[in-house]
């Protein structure tokens, strides 16, 4: 089976993924098979005018354009390598030609296997500030707290400033974790979503004195259960 | 415009091809802007064991099968970012709906500009063996000169057992470098072509005692120009 990727939002989490599909499909098939794989990397700029004005009609349309294409590629599932663009992932579904899986449901799943009743959602502040998450996470009766405000821009600015181009310093994972802390604290939170496919390369579980749900890692141990079937 | 990449031949190289566009049209673009990307990782096992078993016609098929992938994914130009398949080049670039940019013709017009006119040809056996390289460079008057055949072998293997899996070793390295040493005393060789897209990750100018023609920057700088168009 092949899988159509939705890339380049950003280009370093699309290189993320494709080499933990490699390596996660090679753990199961072995170092000599390969997964086929299509991938579609858009230009991140454009989306994010997009998503900045709000227009998200127009988004589901360009996304859903790109998905025709890995669908025309011969993909028999696909993904959108990416949290923020799920804002407008029923739409997509429902107009796919392809099953989609998406980052959302998944990770809800898996909070929902872990127990999970009140989990924190850190992501860019469109992610924060929409209500995707939210929606798909009560429908299974778990609740999701987000940073306050401030919180939400500073973690919104280093992702576009720092993570998106590779930057990983001390100064802003330390950050992240008083935000952390101070939801475990106050707001009594389970565990935290790590609701941006860059969020992983600087939150590390050790770090954390909750459960770290990696969006990234469930995202694709779900689509390999798919291509090795 | 945007541009199609058949990769997966290997991984590693496709990240490198990836990582290597963006940064080069940013250069050029500004930091803010993306190049329009659809890539096509293949199974690399399967197209290795069809030129193994010197099945160049359905090799020829299933690649052209994968640049009509790109083309109707609305590509307008495409590459394949690996040497070897380049031996049905030719073939496909008669039946491709769209321009391809051969890694194989852009060295050679790189070699011209060089006043090159002997040059060592590194790469897989299959690369060093076969006589695409050859015939494009012979038409400018350029003589390719591989390596001997235990040196061919040695070559061969260390690129799959060593380089397609991230592996540099400084012990490779030097015995790279030995075989290139001996070319340019007893085979009077003015430059290198590194024709694996593995081999820039090891092999660097700075060790090299003449001109070494990096493929894959090659390659990559004429793509740049089309796409900043």
């Amino acid at each position: 089976m092949k899988a159509g990727i939705i890339g380049g939002l950003g280009p370093q989490s699309t290189v993320d993924y494709y080499n933990r599909i490699i390596t996660e499909y090679q753990k199961i098939k072995g170092i000599d098979d390969y997964p086929e794989l299509i991938i579609e990397s858009l230009n991140m700029t454009r989306i994010l005018e997009l998503i900045n004005q709000e227009n998200l009609d127009e988004l589901a349309v360009q996304l859903l354009k790109s998905i025709k294409y890995l669908a025309s590629s011969n993909a028999e599932v696909a993904l959108i390598a990416s949290n923020t663009p799920h804002m407008v992932f029923e739409k997509l579904n429902d107009n796919s030609p392809i099953p989609l899986i998406s980052i959302v449901e998944e990770t809800c799943k898996t909070c929902k296997n872990n127990n999970i009743h009140k989990v924190a959602l850190l992501g860019t502040g469109f992610t924060m500030g929409s209500s995707f998450y939210q929606e798909v996470f009560s429908r299974a009766g778990i609740e999701i707290i987000i940073p306050e405000r401030k919180e939400r821009e500073h973690i919104h600015s280093t992702i576009f400033r720092e993570l998106e181009h590779g930057i990983i310093t001390e100064n802003t994972k330390n950050s992240y974790l008083r935000i952390i802390n101070r939801m475990v604290k106050e707001e009594s939170i389970q565990g935290v979503i790590l609701g941006c496919t860059e969020l992983p390369l600087i939150l590390k579980q050790d770090d954390s004195p909750v459960i770290l749900f990696d969006t990234v890692e469930i995202h694709i141990n779900r689509l390999i259960k798919e291509l090795v079937k």
